[in-house]
């Protein structure tokens, strides 16, 4: 086969008619601004960069009673999901294997947005803006039927570092955030005043906003909004150089956004312009109940090649 | 609709000819022997029962440096599968949300033996007896066609104990075992004393056969036989109560096994008679390259409701 | 390996507590009635054995103007599912083959009880009496994990055949029937001599009864109940040696059945009784638009090996 | 939400390096000559606006004995796929509907390039050249994650049309051409010739090379190369005005292409250019042996919404 050497450029104009629109409150910024990251123009680590031997060692010392608190709801089919995605088991039939011993074995077929359900952890390699990724890797050069070539989940790795919990609705005093509460920095702030807690870098952030309470037992309301953080308070977080973002709704932050011309805005913030990881559906309703602030932080996500993110079952430890 | 009361009574008569046959060499307790099981007749967890705090205490303890090793394959279309199973990966088209900041989203539909495949997990409705299974648990009255009654891995909750390698390949000076040998209980007792290691209730027992350096690499080998644990060894080291035994083969135990009537023996040994969990396809050559033989093993399987099994991403610090 | 002789006996215990309950109005025949079917002890035919030349020649002189018209709906995620099945379409990237003609592919992964979706033709392999199919073939000899061994809707082939539509809501004057309305031998008498047809032996029998303008409309409702036929309707149609039975519904007859303690009677009737084949969700407002009540019925299911079934897209012609 | 008006412009610019390389001997018209197609700017039938009742009157007068000459294979997991396409068949348990009719029900869940598996029907939405299909659509307009918006496999309809197999192996004498025989002009005149048949516009053109007796059989030679049609043949039977194009091997065409620069050319000619149907591994061997030449073709594929094909079990009456 004679080779054909093929430049392809790829230009996407955008002509957005803003007449009569006011300027929305967030924009993504410019390549140029954004690109390289803070960890250089080759990284794809992001704030995985963190998961170092000296994080280990902190959150093993948080080890004292052996506790193991749960972060993980049960994955089945009658859990929330967003949009279409599912999870479908089929059992198969037990195979009988005609030895003397009749051996039966048992298994199941399943079919999954495995990256994107459950309690579950986001790469890099879930979001855009428009046609590039985190470190400006552009979508047509890095896509592939069968899996993305950078920033799969697969090189993420474990995590295994400080945990916090910041437990906004104890400072408010409820159960539950509101439907679409836009937690501020004001909220984080008072939290951990009165948790008498500090963020530090490398740190796993969880929010509790009590929206939990309503997985598998609301799902239409669980998923049609939700309390979570606004850009600001992502803003605020972000800038104490987490390793991961977490809460137990599904997109960490507030939606439908407040500001109706954005979508999910911190998704990109984190994902696209920061490099930082999202964990979305947790399950914290035992660590709020307990009281515990702080912990050591374990999550293994599945190591699926060039995965957009991986479904897990996190685990706190103190 | 009028309630029916069914009574069901499933017989199934075995009449084995065995004439001109020798007596296999192992076969499966009666349920008479094997039931209860030593954690009591409603008992669901088996070796799990382990898990407590103490254990975790212990591990934590073992963690020192800080250093993370990972123990499990990535999980993808090329790796080594046994029968039919697979792993597809569909990813989709990316999603371009259509508000000011242009969010565009990435997924992928995967579609697998979600709890039989990669470096897998293997909870007790994976395996029978006849129509039995742990506990003399029926499989008429536990199966579903989405999930298993009882034994879901969606109850196993993470491990954190105390990891032991033990280093057969090591012990016997080569880089890898033989295609189909039988691990013995000299084998691992005389690796044990070379390691100077001694197991103790509640530990992940991993062995290294060297076997893992095919996977992925030669597939169709790698799945043909392996080396492995004979019933002699396996019954020995579960003499030593741990909460999982695990390799870096697919089956764990030799295969196909030396005697010809048995089809993979310890499966029923470990998961059926004793409850204790089996752990597959392990990735053990940086453990066993480092020399390390004592660690801190944790391991979150999936909490797939009424799952026979879960594919993980364990990892070995020290 | 020694080969093992299993000799495995099966047996159901059935004791149905019947105090204070009425005897059910209809009961499937004990296998010694209903085993070995009309068309002999080996048959897996059943209607099928209709299909000849002979029937094709029938079925073709009825083609004069050469219009054809469609019978089926078109198959989608949002078309009207029984229980949990589904209609997945993942479109994938397209494919650019990187030669000088710059060929780019496309195709969609899709997941589906594809025997048992849309328009949808029933083999016998779909339905049971407890354990034993027609021909009274026992289910543990004839199931397997990836299809079934006997009955396989890959063997039935083509049917060419003469169609008739009996349409029952145009002779009870209504757009639709009732949503649990039991269509009657009466109904039938009655709308055959207002449309002044008869039934032959060999006939795919259509039924119309408006629920239809149902489907994709308003899903819940059609597949919550539905007009049909009733077991003396069917055992009416039966008699006169049809190929199949079909219908604008989803199982051809009324559900759920006016006999709280029946399920679906009439499938076994049909599929596992006398090993008449079944047609469900068929489209047929433009047949009974244009008051067609004799046509060249043709119908290819899929040659899907060892299948329950095939959705289907037969047309009618004339 | 506030509308956004998004202008969006694509470019590929394509810089072929073509020096020391020859001009290839076929390359896709410039849109400016093949757009609109001869069908119109706005028409997404192509050849299919030959499906008339004209055709069905002229086809069924064909049929005269009444017999029914399958054409397709077996749909199963063991048939010849290309590249990485399946066809997955899951059983699912029996499930026992706990009424007094003890009415046992079986289904499977199904996994497969549904549109692209087996005996398989080519819709316009299965090709393009660069971001370009029939009529010069563009790509990123027609495309969606479940299906694609225009070409949609659900509104082609059947076919009831004039059939004829030109038998080009029985032609040359041979059971089966060669690995990678191109099919020339000549071979189909003279097969026709001696045949003693003519084409007529709407007619399906079936091509015999005896490819097929590998289908299912020796599966790695089937999809490794084929004969069949090269450019020049296929030119010359679109001139006649065909619906569709068949043949018993994977592509219709020759492969790979003896011109090494192109990749199966004729899927564009046909698909792209002219809006021709394909329709590929075709069974074909019992029309050969019986010598029929002439029979009316049928065929339905099914109605997936936005599909890119269908696979189908085609048949040929006479």
């Amino acid at each position: 086969m004679i080779a054909r050497t093929i430049g392809a450029a790829l230009t996407l104009a955008l002509t957005a008619i803003t007449a009569n629109a006011q300027a929305p409150s967030w924009t993504v910024p410019a390549e140029s601004a954004r690109c390289p990251s803070k960890w250089g123009a080759a990284d794809e680590r992001g704030s995985m960069n963190h998961q170092k031997p000296a994080a280990v060692q902190k959150a093993a010392q948080l080890i004292k009673s052996g506790e193991v608190i749960e972060l993980a709801h049960v994955l089945g089919p009658s859990m929330a999901f967003f949009g279409t995605r599912r999870f479908d088991v089929h059992t198969k039939r037990t195979f009988m294997n005609q030895f003397s011993n009749m051996r039966g074995s048992n298994e199941e077929i399943i079919i999954t947005e495995l990256g994107q359900v459950g309690t579950q952890f986001d790469g890099f390699a879930h979001q855009t803006h428009l046609d590039s990724w985190y470190n400006c890797v552009k979508v047509d050069e890095n896509s592939a039927r069968d899996g993305f070539k950078k920033y799969g989940v697969h090189n993420v790795g474990a995590l295994f570092t400080r945990g916090v919990l910041i437990d906004v609705a104890g400072f408010k005093g409820v159960e539950m955030l509101g439907d679409n509460y836009e937690i501020t920095v004001e909220d984080l702030e008072g939290a951990m005043k009165k948790q008498n807690i500090t963020l530090a870098a490398g740190d796993a952030v969880l929010i509790h906003t009590g929206w939990g309470k309503l997985y598998g037992k609301d799902n239409p309301r669980y998923v049609k909004s939700c309390p979570g953080l606004g850009v600001k308070a992502a803003e605020f977080l972000i800038s104490k150089d987490p390793m991961l973002l977490g809460a137990d709704n599904w997109p960490v932050e507030v939606a439908p956004n407040p500001d109706k011309q954005l979508s999910l805005p911190v998704h990109q913030l984190a994902l696209v312009v920061n490099g930082v990881h999202l964990l979305e559906n947790l399950k914290l309703d035992e660590l709020a109940q307990k009281g515990v602030s702080e912990f050591a932080f374990v999550m293994q996500p599945l190591k699926i090649q060039g995965g957009s993110g991986s479904t897990v079952s996190p685990i706190a430890v103190r």
